[in-house]
C-alpha cells in the first residue's frame, strides 16, 4: 500500500489528474477534457470516474489528500470564483467541499502558479528554501510567492499577481483592461507582441516576417533565435530586460533566496535567463546585489502541473499530521 | 509590579528609550543623543544609565524584553549592519547580543518601518489584522509588511524596501545611487523636489517661490496648501498619484487588508490621502478593487517610535511564552 496524494490541474481545455507519492513519483495519471462550457457536475463525475480508473492502474494506493490547481482558486474558501475560462461553471463552485464529500480526505485548492511554487519547494529546485518566488511564463505571467515556507495568500486568498504590476506607464493593453502590465511584455504572448514591434521597427528584416500575428508562437521565436535570427534574439533580450527590472523590484520587496522561472518561455534557456539575470543584477538595490539566485525549474514533462497540485495536498496532509 | 518591555528607537541624531506596558502605555521615556560619530560603547553605556534612571521614574516594573528599531537592523542576527548614518559604530555592531548580556532578557531588533508595522498591529489601527502594509513617509519612504501576522523579513532579514522600487524609468536620482525610486517622489524630500519642479514649470506662481531648496520643508508645503496655494496642493496631488499607483501594485502582490500611512507626510490628512486613494483604486486590478483600506496611523506623539520598538519586544516575549 503506497501512500499517495491526488493532484488535479484544472486548465481551460484539459484537466490533468494523477497520484503522486511523497518522492514526487507520479504512479498513474490521465488527462480529461475540462468541459468548461458544460455544467460543473459533469466535470465532477468525470473526475470521480477517472480516479477510479487510476486506482486500478496504480495498484494498492492509500490516497490521503487531494490538491487542486485551478484558475481563480481561493485557498481560503475552497471555491473557484468568477473564472473567465470556466464559463459553464457559473459564478463560483465549491470544488473543495464537493470533492471532500466524495473522497472523504482533505481537499485544498490554489491557483496554478501557487501550485507550481509548492511543487518546486517539495520536489524541485526550491527544496529546502523558505523564501522564494516562482514566476510562471505561459500565455500570461503568474507568480507563487513563498514567505517563511508558506504561500503568500493575502487577506482574500488572491495575492501574488506579479503579472499585473505596472511596468510601462500607458503601455500595452492587458487582458485585465489596464495598460502596461508585466504580462503584456513578459509571457508567450508578450514576446510575440515584442517581436511584432521589432518587425515594425526594422521593416521586417527577420525570418519571422512571413508569419502573421495569429500563427506566430514563442516557440517560433525561439527556433528563429536558434537559427541565428538577430531580431528574434533581440525579442528575448527586450523581454528579459523588462523581466529583470521587475525582478529587481521583487527582490527589494521580498529579499528571496531564489527566483524560479517556470513554464514554456523559461525553457528557452539562456536566451531568456541571461538578459533577465543581467537586468536584475544591474537594477538591484545595492544591499541585495548578488544575493538572489535566478534559476529555471527542473520539473519537466507532462506531469509537472500534477506534481504542483499534489504538493499542495502533501502540505495540507503534513499540516494535519503535525496538528493531530 | 507592572510588566513592561523596553522600546528603543535609534535615530541618526537622537535615540528614544521608554518602558511600555501591554496596553501601549508609555510609563517613562527619555531621548538621548545617539552619538553616531562616537564609539558604540559610549552609546551602550548611555542606554544602560538611562534605563536605570527610567526605572526610578517608572516605579516598580518588571522588564521582560527589549525591542530596538534602528537603521539597517538585521532581525536574524541581531546586528546593525553598514548603517550610513551611524558611521562611528563601524561596519557592524552586535547590538542585540550586547544588550541581552547586560539586561538578561530577550532583545530583538528590526528597522524602524518594521517596528512601526508591529506597533500598528499591537497598539494602533491594524489591531486584529494579519495581512497589511505600513508605509512610513519621513525623509525617505520605508515599509513594514505583515504577512500572516508576521513581519516579512525575507531570506536575509532586509525585505520590505518599497521605497526603492522603480516608479519612473530614468527618473530622479536616489540616495541609493539609482534613478526613479519611489522614495524620490513620495517622502518629505520627494514632495519638496516635486514642488521645485512645479515652481520651475509654473515660473514660480506660488507663495513658496521665496524659499530656497535647503530651507523648504514638507511642512511649508502643507501650510501653503492650507492657505490655498494651488501649486502646493498640486504637489500633494502629484505625490499622492505616484504613491497610489505604487500601492495598486502593492495590492496586486500582497492583497492586504489595509495599507497604513505613517509619519510626517501622512499627517497632511486628505491632501495626501485623497489623491493616493483615488489613484490606488483607479489603478487596482479589478479583483482587488474596493478590498484594501487606506488608513492613516492613529499613533501620535513623541513616543510613537518607542511603541513600535516595544511592540517588537512584546511579540518576542509572547512567542517565548507560547513555546515555553
Amino acid at each position: 500500500m503506497t501512500t499517495v496524494t491526488l493532484g488535479i490541474d484544472v486548465g481551460g481545455t484539459n484537466t490533468k489528474i494523477g497520484f503522486v507519492d511523497k518522492h514526487g513519483r507520479c504512479l498513474a495519471s490521465k488527462s480529461i477534457p475540462t468541459g468548461a462550457d458544460e455544467p460543473f457536475s459533469n466535470f465532477l463525475s468525470n473526475v470521480f470516474t477517472t480516479v477510479d480508473q487510476l486506482k486500478e492502474e496504480a495498484g494498492e494506493v492509500d490516497m490521503v489528500a487531494v490538491g487542486i490547481g485551478a484558475p481563480n482558486a481561493n485557498y481560503y474558501n475552497g471555491k473557484i470564483e468568477e473564472a473567465v475560462n470556466l464559463k459553464g461553471w457559473g459564478k463560483e463552485v465549491a470544488i473543495a467541499d464537493l470533492m471532500e464529500e466524495h473522497f472523504k480526505v482533505p481537499v485544498a485548492i490554489t491557483n496554478d502558479a501557487n501550485a507550481a511554487a509548492l511543487g518546486e519547494m517539495k520536489f524541485g529546485v526550491a527544496q529546502g528554501m523558505k523564501n522564494f518566488v516562482v514566476v510562471t511564463l505561459g500565455t500570461g505571467l503568474g507568480s507563487g510567492i513563498i514567505v517563511n515556507g508558506d504561500l503568500l495568500y493575502g487577506h482574500d486568498g488572491f495575492a501574488g499577481e506579479l503579472g499585473h504590476i505596472n511596468v510601462v506607464e500607458g503601455g500595452r493593453l492587458c487582458g485585465c483592461g489596464r495598460r502596461g502590465c508585466l504580462e503584456t511584455y513578459v509571457s508567450a504572448t508578450g514576446i510575440k507582441r515584442t517581436m511584432f514591434e521589432l518587425l515594425a521597427d526594422s521593416n521586417g528584416t527577420s525570418s519571422l516576417a512571413n508569419k502573421n500575428f495569429d500563427e506566430l508562437t514563442a516557440k517560433d521565436i525561439f527556433d528563429a533565435a536558434e537559427e541565428g535570427d538577430e531580431l528574434a534574439k533581440e525579442a528575448f533580450d527586450v523581454t528579459g530586460e523588462i523581466l529583470g527590472k521587475a525582478l529587481a523590484d521583487t527582490i527589494a520587496i521580498f529579499s528571496p533566496e531564489a527566483i524560479v522561472l517556470f513554464g514554456g518561455l523559461a525553457s528557452a534557456g539562456s536566451y531568456i535567463t541571461e538578459p533577465t539575470r543581467s537586468a536584475m543584477e544591474e537594477n538591484c538595490l545595492h544591499i541585495f546585489k548578488g544575493k538572489t539566485r535566478l534559476v529555471v525549474s527542473n520539473l519537466e514533462g507532462d506531469n509537472t502541473a500534477i506534481l504542483g497540485s499534489s504538493a499542495l495536498a502533501w502540505q495540507e496532509y503534513e499540516k494535519k499530521q503535525v496538528n493531530a
